[in-house]
């Protein structure tokens, strides 16, 4: 499906205001990118074909932006009308002018002493709404900024910082709210996920997703470890206007990798929840990892499919989860349909006809030291997978490694590491690999692989024009022919790719972007 | 004239190895850049054609290299047998394979404590002999460095960082010498060049750019301030083996901006100096600003090219001086032939027929603020000019920037500022403006310009393809037709641009580079 002439002469004569009917409908104008995933379905597909598999050696860099910052840039922009709007690391946010990179402003978060972040003060990308641009902040504030200007609208604090709580997640726009995402399961907090009145950003309402006395799945975390207990939310989920509910993986139990102090299955540690998106009401749970000792997160994007399943029209949800399996689920019920393993593991034997793990105990942290595969980054993590629907894959990037657990205590302490166990390299094994897989929608089964030299921390996006692009550690950014996995152009960036790709059309040009070490780059054929 | 392809052949069989006669001949193999200017002439002239004004709307990013720091990245790249060496802000040096850009080894210089460096922890560049990289370190010593694998092979003391002796240029390799400048001018150093022996790290020779009691010059400073006297050589010079001399530019005097502690011409202070390569003893001097109260450092590049002048043949030098002229002078003997204004300046009232300046009382820094054109920053600075063979003209980036001044005191104190003046901008010209003017050079008269919005900080490149490369403060790297100055290829890297473009040859294709932000680009027709 091409850009209808039409939707080019919308975005440049109107006023650059995205209400929330734009978003729903984000795959009818595929020359914008106006939500984390490109569509509320999580496809990371883009409808646009001017760049495909005859013309993708032609790709050039257009234009450049390079950040100061030193943390990683795992920024996902959002394009409309005319401006890309990035996040910046640690918490900024900057508005670039399409036709030439240059910045048309930036908010600059001034972020407190003592901000407690696991894995790196970063960002993952902002969200659009009507005349504002929203962004979750490291000090675990959710943020709208004027979209023609930059300057604060409202600034609302969702948790506390000083007890770890932080957020880095892009926000989710469903209607009039805001969904946003925490983290901080590393220290002991207690998950959550809050929508916010865009306009006023007052909490609409909050899902605990560890449940509290008197609730039901309490009973799955022995004696009070439930006040501790983790699962966060910290990589955005989806909505499927049908069902009117929100789809949202969450994140390992607290402590993470010992079970002894909180007996059960930790619910909703490692699932996928559905919540009713005006309500925050949960309509159902599946758990991937029950008493996760390995530091499982869930936390990878659920991906909207509608499609003839085993013979009979089903809405669906696929999700390749950290712990090695895909699985297919039924997005009305949560029926589990099918789980495939995609990836190293030895952490389950297998999974039951209900998608129940049965766990190895040799994977379990002890004082002698549990081989563990994955190790705690997992197979898959917060990087995007991509679903084509022209080539009916699931494409996803893996990471191949390793981990020695070695026990130890864990005591709870406010804004303190809150871990039973360390981890070791497997001597021979310190570098791992990686694949970007292309996986058979429906079934899990591995359609072709495309060998990367190290694990890989790079989303993926897919094209109508035949194209899968990704990028590495080393620094390639790179295409691939969707049905194939050949290899058909790349460049080296200079930088680690820690981020995922989009593709937004302008003034008649395809455009592909990624954030590559400290720069924005944007292609397209034969450059600007 | 293109490279020979037997030189091609050369570079990809024998083993990396430097030896002087290359350098030497540094012109015959324009595949490679062997030293900081391209050649010892330093006309920073390419003789590949093969991007050309016909062709360069076609060049493309090839590859790019990333660096963490968040210094400017001022450096100016050495290419030889397959590899870039660059030197990457504070002191560090990368080797970068030329197929990828990615780096084949990395040399790490610990920067201690307290180290002094008026305008920024930089570097402009390394220099390559025989088997060795060689790089000045902020922390003032000289460190050679293995080609293959980045290991020390010697380092060497140049002088004291706690007294505010810093390096920033790069070396300048004549014979078996290793030639460095210094910086520190703002603090009350003595300056000086300095020879090492390229095998050993021994010093050859020092020339004390602020004479001592008993040599000749001392005279020309009051009392006891030749010991604080400046005079720095910061940027790197050119050499001549016709004259076996090596020209080299010299700062301004200290204390900056305050002549009263200093009666007299302060010699060597802002000169162009000649010295007998082998020795170190000057040959002759030309003083481009006497007694100077401005900060009008003559560290610019001196640009040898032997040419009919008023009807003779002659060996002359070119040097557009950050005090607003352009001069021409006799490189055998050190004689004035011709000043021309080639910048807004109001600190003198005209050059005598000997070259003198007849100065301006009014810019001198008073209690009620004396208006100077050009600032403390010069219509030039280090960043280099080019001289293309082809067109006869001389390319220049000229700030166009005035500042007030008001005295203050100065007082010495080892490692700290010794100033006498402090800045502020003028209402309503804040910002400034600037442009890549093209000189005649045997004139100075104006072929044409190319304006720019602020005042540049890039250095120029001009190639046999007809072209002129440079950058912007806005991030736009460029080409101008080398005749006209008409554009006719930009990109936006995203970065300010504080670097010289360099040119080279691999695998049979043309590359222009460039360091931008924190990026170092390579550019070929059509990408890599």
């Amino acid at each position: 499906m091409k850009p209808a002439p039409l939707l080019f002469v919308f975005s440049l004569t109107l006023p650059a205001q995205v209400p929330y009917d734009r978003i729903l409908h984000a795959a009818r104008e595929p020359q914008h990118w106006l939500t984390y995933s490109g569509t509320l379905d999580a496809h990371r597909f883009s409808a646009l074909d001017q760049i495909n598999t005859t013309n993708v050696s032609r790709l050039k860099v257009a234009w450049m932006y390079q950040i100061r910052g030193r943390h990683k840039f795992e920024a996902s922009p959002i394009v409309a009308d005319g401006v890309m709007y990035i996040s910046v690391p640690p918490s900024d946010v900057t508005a670039l002018d399409l036709r030439t990179g240059r910045p048309l402003w930036t908010y600059r978060r001034p972020i407190p002493e003592g901000v407690i972040v696991c894995c790196g003060q970063v960002n993952r990308g902002v969200a659009i709404l009507d005349g504002q641009i929203l962004v979750g902040t490291v000090d675990a504030h959710l943020v709208a900024l004027d979209l023609a200007t930059g300057r604060v609208r409202w600034d609302t604090t969702v948790a506390d910082y000083r007890t770890a709580h932080s957020i880095t997640p892009a926000p989710l726009v469903v209607k009039d709210k805001v969904i946003i995402g925490m983290a901080g399961a590393e220290y002991g907090v207690r998950g959550f996920l809050d929508a916010y009145d865009a306009r006023t950003g007052r909490r609409a309402w909050r899902f605990w997703t560890v449940p509290g006395p008197g609730e039901p799945g309490n009973e799955t975390w022995s004696g009070e470890s439930w006040k501790y207990g983790g699962a966060t939310t910290w990589v955005t989920g989806a909505y499927d206007p049908g069902t009117n509910l929100v789809y949202w993986g969450t994140g390992n139990p607290g402590p993470d990798y010992i079970g002894d102090v909180r007996q059960g299955d930790n619910l909703y540690s490692n699932c996928l929840i559905a919540l009713d998106a005006d309500s925050g009401r949960m309509k159902w749970h599946f758990q991937f990892t029950p008493h996760d000792v390995n530091d499982m997160d869930s936390n990878q994007i659920p991906v909207l499919v509608d499609a003839t399943f085993r013979g009979a029209p089903r809405k669906l949800v696929l999700f390749a989860n950290r712990n090695g399996f895909y699985y297919i689920l039924d997005r009305v019920s949560g029926q589990f349909l099918l789980a495939r393993q995609f990836a190293r593991q030895n952490w389950a034997k297998s999974i039951d006809a209900k998608g129940r793990p049965i766990p190895n105990p040799a994977t379990i942290p002890s004082v002698e030291g549990a081989l563990v595969y994955p190790d705690d980054d997992g197979t898959a993590n917060w990087f995007s997978p991509s679903y084509s629907p022209k080539t009916n894959l699931f494409y996803q990037n893996v990471r191949e490694l390793g981990g020695l657990y070695y026990r130890t205590e864990a005591v709870y302490q406010p804004g303190r590491l809150y871990l039973g166990a360390g981890r070791r390299r497997i001597p021979g094994e310190e570098e791992g690999s990686g694949a970007l897989r292309a996986l058979r929608a429906l079934t899990g089964e591995l359609a072709w692989e495309f060998k990367l030299h190290s694990p890989p921390w790079s989303g993926i996006l897919s094209t109508a024009g035949g194209l899968v692009f990704s990028g590495t550690m080393e620094g390639d950014f790179f295409a691939l022919h969707a049905e194939t996995g050949t290899p058909l152009w790349r460049i080296q960036t200079g930088g680690e790719v820690w981020a995922n790709p989009v593709s937004y059309a302008f003034e008649g040009k395809q455009y592909v972007a990624i954030a590559a070490g400290g720069t924005l780059i944007a292609f397209a054929l034969d450059g600007r």
